[in-house]
């Protein structure tokens, strides 16, 4: 194989190449072929066209871009803990034709990454999540370089992707409004509160929803998008300062659930007709006493269960057939991706009802990559109000 | 008041009024009024349109029709006894303009009555249910004697009603079917499978559906239908005869779960793939064990509960909020009373199966009003395949 490597891009006037063989090279680049590397390789193209190079990559890409990432050491038991992460650094080989490098801006920690570290990850993988990233470098024609897209390769600084799966951000984003919404509020938790309550709830003007987490990424804004619907909203959380934010944001009763007596009583109190609607997003004890207070018909619509991520052991409780039956209950569990295809209705939704100032959002951000784990772990705790982002 | 009593009825070329004060007559007749009481006063209106009584009604009614009813002395305690019914009579008033008098012949027992009669009954009150009973006598033009409607006044042998709420039997009855079906295969029962199914499971050609208590009223015909809709049917039952009895009726599979292995084994033999559907009669721990192998996207009816219906404790088991969200599972809970605007929609279909061969029916008869307690014990503890009716 031959290798040449441009030194001084972009001086194109002294042009001097210079045959290697790089040892940093990666595996996939070692075809026995000529291969041309240059700095800058765009600025080089038309002077290089008449050369009979089969690829022509950038030189800094290979040498210079690292990629750091959060892997899990062993399955969480219990609460994760700092020391369950490792993190790692690796080179990224340079493009190829169709590939994109991005890297990470706004990344998200989701409760669903608990329990579904369990279900999709072996010890050593990656963090899944996404977040929302910018291309800075693009062979691909489809996705320009500046570009804004939310993407799903878990938690890790730097990346290459053809671009497959790929939830660009609108072009015309509002200036005034972070981009970190498109994994918030204008995104999976948003769209998770607008489809979980809309599609599974369905709730009516006038009818009772309740929620609870509800000063959360997504409890936030189904309480607030109930409100839109003309319905009554209960909220309950686990901080005074949580629950004055609820009643900032137009939560019609909302509580304490730490440190009400009963939380039996607390329900009973916001709404003794009882609830039409119940977003759920705790499960296990809290659900039992819930699903007492529904009204006949009554639509649950089941998008966590936070309560029971960290069990080793299930939790158990009494069986619930005969509410659902005798009251004729209707409960869901969903995952968000099943509307996948109308993300963008929603996202036009979300973001109109944010700038009409009827969806307000909060972010708790933790700056720096470095923080993951830990931001994770606090998000976990109920530490956040709102969505909890990690700022790189 | 001046009553007239004619005894010798029909003969009425030989009329002949004797005054009277009658003891027997209740005091709702008592307003001073002319009556003409008679023993059949079809036979003499024409005869007598010359008087002018107030009102003319029969004098059978009054002295003759007793009626029997089954009270529940005191709130059942597990698996009800013997003793907790009281058979008790009384003498029905005369039928005033508007009413009808109605026999039962045939009674319906049903598991719904055991958690009902915790909900909706006091002790001392005469036990729930419904029956096929016929118009004996009728002073409403719009129910004639002889005719047949489903009514649901409870154990009881004879009663006084207007028709409000009554489901009339179809003048075209078929000649070879009972007319018990109209509290079995063609009635309740029938709709509950029939919507139950329908509606909630939605099920889809060449989908998987789990039922249990698969040899019961409503059990059989869910297996049946979901035949007839295309789908693969597994069924449980609580003996082997029933067993069979669900082969002989097409169920693709169906198993023993009081002699089986582990259920769980036997529910992954029967279809390894897991379950689309689950049509739930019993709940508890069949549920939990159920539950785990739905498939994604999978619809949980809730028709019964029939395990917990008898605890005094309620049972426990593991919280279901994980399942319900990472499968996607949709549960509900009814009554098929929401759907009463279409029970004639799901008769006519239910009767044109029947005749069709492809929907088959057992009944399992208890003879005599005064066996109708243990035919009621005797349903909850798994002894009929079909539907148990009580034949007076």
């Amino acid at each position: 194989m031959h290798v040449f490597v441009f030194k001084q891009a972009p001086v194109h006037k002294r042009l001097r190449l210079c045959p290697c063989r790089n040892p940093a090279l990666p595996p996939s680049l070692a075809p026995k072929r000529m291969i041309l590397l240059l700095e800058s390789p765009q600025y080089l193209l038309p002077a290089l066209q008449n050369l009979k190079y089969d690829s022509i990559v950038r030189y800094s890409t290979i040498k210079m871009v690292k990629s750091k990432s959060w892997t899990m050491v062993k399955h969480f038991e219990g609460l994760p803990k700092l020391e369950d992460f490792k993190l790692e650094e690796k080179e990224l080989p340079p493009l190829k034709d169709g590939e994109l490098l991005l890297e990470s801006v706004f990344l998200s920690v989701d409760p669903y990454m608990r329990p579904y570290s369990k279900r999709m990850m072996k010890p050593g993988d990656v963090m899944i999540g996404s977040q929302v990233a910018r291309v800075v470098e693009s062979k691909n024609p489809a996705f320009e370089v500046g570009t804004y897209h939310v993407t799903n390769v878990g938690w890790t600084t730097h990346f290459i992707s053809d671009g497959a799966g790929f939830q660009s951000l609108p072009k015309e984003w509002p200036e005034n409004l972070p981009r970190s919404l498109a994994v918030g509020a204008a995104g999976m938790p948003g769209y998770t509160a607008y489809f979980g309550l809309l599609e599974i709830c369905n709730p009516k003007e006038g009818e009772v929803v309740l929620v609870n987490c509800a000063a959360g990424a997504v409890g936030s804004l189904v309480g607030q998008i109930a409100k839109i619907k003309g319905c009554k909203v209960v909220g309950s959380a686990g901080s005074d300062d949580k629950v004055t934010y609820l009643k900032e944001i137009g939560f019609d009763e909302a509580f304490n659930y730490k440190t009400v007596n009963s939380l039996e009583e607390a329900l009973k109190n916001a709404s003794p007709e009882g609830y039409d609607c119940y977003f759920e997003n705790v499960g296990g004890n809290y659900a039992d006493v819930a699903l007492q207070q529904m009204k006949q018909f009554g639509r649950i619509s089941v998008c966590g269960a936070i309560s029971l991520y960290n069990d080793s052991v299930p939790a158990t409780g009494p069986y619930i057939q005969t509410y659902m039956l005798f009251k004729q209950l209707r409960m869901e569990g969903f995952l968000v991706t099943r509307w996948m295809q109308r993300y963008p209705e929603a996202q036009k939704h979300l973001l109109k009802w944010i700038a009409e100032g009827k969806l307000k959002y909060h972010e708790h951000v933790t700056n720096g990559f470095e923080n993951m784990p830990a931001g994770f772990i606090g998000m976990l705790t109920g530490e956040n109000i709102g969505k909890a982002v990690i700022k790189v």
